[in-house]
């Protein structure tokens, strides 16, 4: 194992809409001999590698890898062992490799994962990370509402949400619900007993993208990208004026 | 006010490298007629302003906007309605006009509060948000390490910490603290209390940008893009597996 190897790459697409790939994104995809896809259920094109394909060398290689739905550690630590040891493969044969991830690469994602099997199995391999828009950022641009403002916290919430919200809200007047398509009837009730502004999107930034005010008008459980965005005060909290916390530059 | 305005729109250029700009962020700063960009202060080139400026049309105003240092919200609000008055005279004239803000636009951005200023002045305005790339999402490819993974959630924590994590670390064990660089020395003393994994990364994505474990070698208060990423159980947490939550995809 004295070889070196070409650079493997994490790489975020965005959430969707091909145009919010990031330009160091393109130009990495530009120069790989190869890209590994997490497999989409349901014989569905992966939606990671419909985004890159355009930016792609014309023999590049595209493989596809398959993530048991299982929370079995060991049967996805293999299935994570075996796409890093096809990443490596490529880069050992002298090109870059890269695996293809939905919104950001260390946010939620698979390749956080990848990345320790990778420098697990060759320690001297060099592994980079590009960053991806996150499908949050894209639905608060799509609904035309903050995230979170001033000084007041954001939490991101990637599970089944609590009964009650109020020990979120208690810490975070803006939370993020991710994966939220099979929780939004708890959401709503949580909501409404709250008496907090939410607004769900689902497929963000895809064409057919929706959105609703109206939890429940959503059949729960319906296999899609969905994010809900909960603000307990609608009202806009006090602004952190431009240069506060010592940075020299507003943003 | 019956003429008809073009778009006004509200770009997230990233973080600082001019690469993670997104595809889209590019393609509508090619037909701005203007960008607005936050003065910085100490008479430095805007960082927003040089992301953007390779992608402007020859003939591309460029205008800057002072948000002064205050929390006095009527004084934020009559600069939020300033530079809200001269992005609707670009569009009124017949040409798109963007805002450039550093990150994403709708994480902690003057673009909220100026969106807003617009739809006041002009509630028949067509205003786009592009999302960027966030400090905290470079900054975890930077150092290699995942924002959150699995079921965990993750706080985003824009302010001066508590003296003790305890209260946040029961609801998130990964915090983000932004805007950190003043209280470095007091996140030190509270990540030490909580035996916690602690990074700190400044000017992320830059050709300058610095990591360091030890929060205390930075001189606390320094002007400079500061975030610091903490775990509190650096042991990884169950994975969500591919699917999970009603997706039909992995990532």
């Amino acid at each position: 194992m004295t070889d070196s190897l070409a650079t493997i790459y994490g790489i975020g697409v965005g959430p969707g809409d091909p145009l919010l790939l990031t330009l160091r994104g393109a130009a990495v995809l530009r120069e790989v001999g190869a890209v590994l896809a997490p497999r989409s259920a349901e014989d569905r094109d992966s939606l990671a590698l419909a985004i890159a394909r355009p930016h792609l060398p014309a023999d590049c290689a595209v493989l596809e890898a398959v993530f048991p739905m299982t929370e079995q550690r060991a049967v996805l630590e293999q299935a994570w062992e075996d796409a890093a040891r096809e990443l490596i493969a490529v880069a050992a044969a002298g090109r870059p490799a890269a695996f293809l991830t939905l919104g950001d690469a260390m946010l939620y994602s698979t390749w956080s994962y990848l990345l320790a099997a990778v420098l697990r199995l060759r320690p001297d391999a060099t592994v980079v990370t590009v960053p991806g828009i996150t499908a949050m950022s894209a639905c608060a641009a799509a609904v035309g509402q903050p995230l979170a403002e001033g000084r007041a916290p954001l939490l991101i919430w990637p599970d089944e949400p609590p009964a009650s919200l109020d020990a979120l809200t208690a810490l975070a007047p803006n939370i993020v619900f991710m994966k939220a398509a099979r929780h939004l009837d708890a959401l709503a009730d949580a909501v409404e007993t709250l008496g907090a502004d939410a607004v769900a999107v689902r497929r963000c930034s895809l064409p057919d993208q929706a959105v609703t005010r109206d939890l429940r008008a959503w059949e729960a459980g319906r296999s899609y990208f969905t994010t809900v965005l909960v603000h307990v005060d609608p009202t806009p909290p006090t602004p952190s004026p431009a240069g506060r916390g010592g940075e020299k530059e507003s943003k």
